[in-house]
């Protein structure tokens, strides 16, 4: 964080269940100074968010209010106030960011931008139809699909600016609990994942998805006997979750243009898996279009910068 | 635990990964004494299981050497001492006991029973195989599949005495992690199961196996857009996985005789699973087996009682 001269025109923020991320933006669009902390929506109380804000971005703070533009679990109904979710088809870059309570700060005034909901079959997402947005003002003409891998990974149809469809898959939380806290976690220790066993799980998974069950303590037996090294067995429990993700997409990717933006590791293996169905896939780092849908819906909102 | 003049014949102990069960018999075969800690062999270093056993069986001791006969987890690697996998196909009756390191205690001698292990596709049991020779001590003519429920639940084809095949699914341990430390925790909270809504659920994932990835962040969506109550959302999770479990382990139950043995509440989900899809289907408390078959090992040992 920088000094106390470091004036933002308007704060953006990204405020998921685990982090809190800031940037203060210039009036030219410049980032001036960015911030983060570990106090996301999952450890606060409604009193939390506040103060939690203030320890990042008091020294950017002027005279006047300085606006605040926020997504993500900020907006759910344990966050600082409940954004409703707007239902699809929607246009990201145009939500319309709801003015939550007034702080009790009078520097601040803070907005949050809501999630998006679909009725069937149900899902919804929150910070991702941000992340949409910024990915919509690089490329405004996209028609196709975006895959956004992570905790929680989205499948999104996009066109003509609009989310058509969306497939929410909780690959990544399965992954991490059991590669962490199952029986598994003795054989998938590490870091390293082998390419090539990766692929074949991805592929055997999609062919016989109804195998997956039986996959999963196969690996475990695997090295019990057979002494798997746990690059191999990291694959191949990676490869049959994401095998069995693409199994329950397949009209999302299957004959379409997929663009995977996500942080690169994750962005690379969901594309490998892709590409190994024949997907011709693009991969994105997704680290800039949290701020770069801030922007974009912002903008769009053109609400004067100091009220 | 009863008081010191209750000397046991031989003494049989159940020691898993989380609990530790032993049982004092007499010399008539009969039950005298029984006790059970929390001192499974997850918690314990190699020179912690013989105080953690003379802890429960101390009392138990007379004179001479009294055998211990126990089975489970406390054979494997990182147990009292390794007890080698026995390929199949075996008859668990005839296991032949492992005596392990001689105790630091002279009134003691300790044999462990070996587990199974299955070349292609790879799979291994420990512990189970006692509770199928318990199993086959009360039906011996038994030919057809033994569901064993529980955090690994083992599919087991019998003919003839005989371990003929298995499959293991890690669907109670998925189930644990998922309903206590996913997104999902919310959602399903509680011990109700709406019975109606896990057997569509049962079936649903059974014909469209390879939705699963999407079924489960549904469940979330519909508990957070529709209020889904915890009994329906538990009920969809516990189908899913079921669900899976069974499509996966089709060949074990699609027009056999199957007889689930089990904690009585998860073995009837079981049970209900399989009649939704036709199977005719016996149910049985799973609790005697362990003591049965262990008893069954010792008497076709015919080892000396007191050496």
């Amino acid at each position: 964080m920088s000094g106390s001269s470091t004036y933002a025109d308007w704060i953006a923020v990204d405020w998921g269940t685990t982090h809190l991320r800031v940037w203060a933006i210039g009036a030219d669009g410049s980032i001036r100074a960015e911030a983060s902390s570990a106090k996301g929506m999952g450890g606060l109380t409604r009193d939390g968010f506040e103060p939690a804000l203030l320890d990042l971005v008091e020294d950017w703070l002027g005279g006047g209010k300085t606006p605040v533009l926020a997504c993500g679990m900020v907006g759910a109904k344990q966050g600082w106030d409940e954004a409703p979710y707007i239902p699809i088809p929607a246009k990201p870059a145009e939500l319309v960011p709801m003015r939550a309570t007034a702080p009790r700060d009078p520097r601040l005034s803070f907005s949050i931008v809501p999630g998006l909901k679909q009725a069937n079959p149900t899902d919804v997402m929150r910070g991702e139809e941000t992340q949409i947005a910024g990915f919509l003002a690089l490329e405004p003409g996209f028609d196709g699909i975006l895959c956004l891998p992570g905790t929680h990974t989205k499948w999104v149809h996009l066109s003509a600016g609009e989310v058509v469809s969306f497939q929410t898959c909780m690959t990544g939380e399965m992954f991490d609990l059991l590669s962490h806290q199952s029986v598994l976690r003795h054989s998938v220790a590490g870091e390293v994942l082998d390419g090539e066993t990766f692929s074949e799980a991805v592929s055997d998974t999609l062919s016989r998805p109804e195998r997956l069950a039986q996959r999963l303590f196969a690996i475990r037996a695997d090295a019990t006997l057979n002494g798997t090294g746990s690059a191999v067995a990291r694959a191949r429990l990676s490869g049959a979750l994401i095998g069995a993700e693409l199994a329950s997409t397949r009209p999302y990717w299957l004959g379409q243009q997929v663009v995977v933006a996500g942080a690169p590791a994750l962005a690379d293996l969901y594309a490998r898996a892709l590409a190994g169905q024949g997907v011709a896939v693009r991969v994105l780092d997704a680290a800039p279009l949290t701020l770069a849908g801030l922007a974009r819906i912002r903008a769009a909102q053109k609400e004067p910068t100091h009220t």
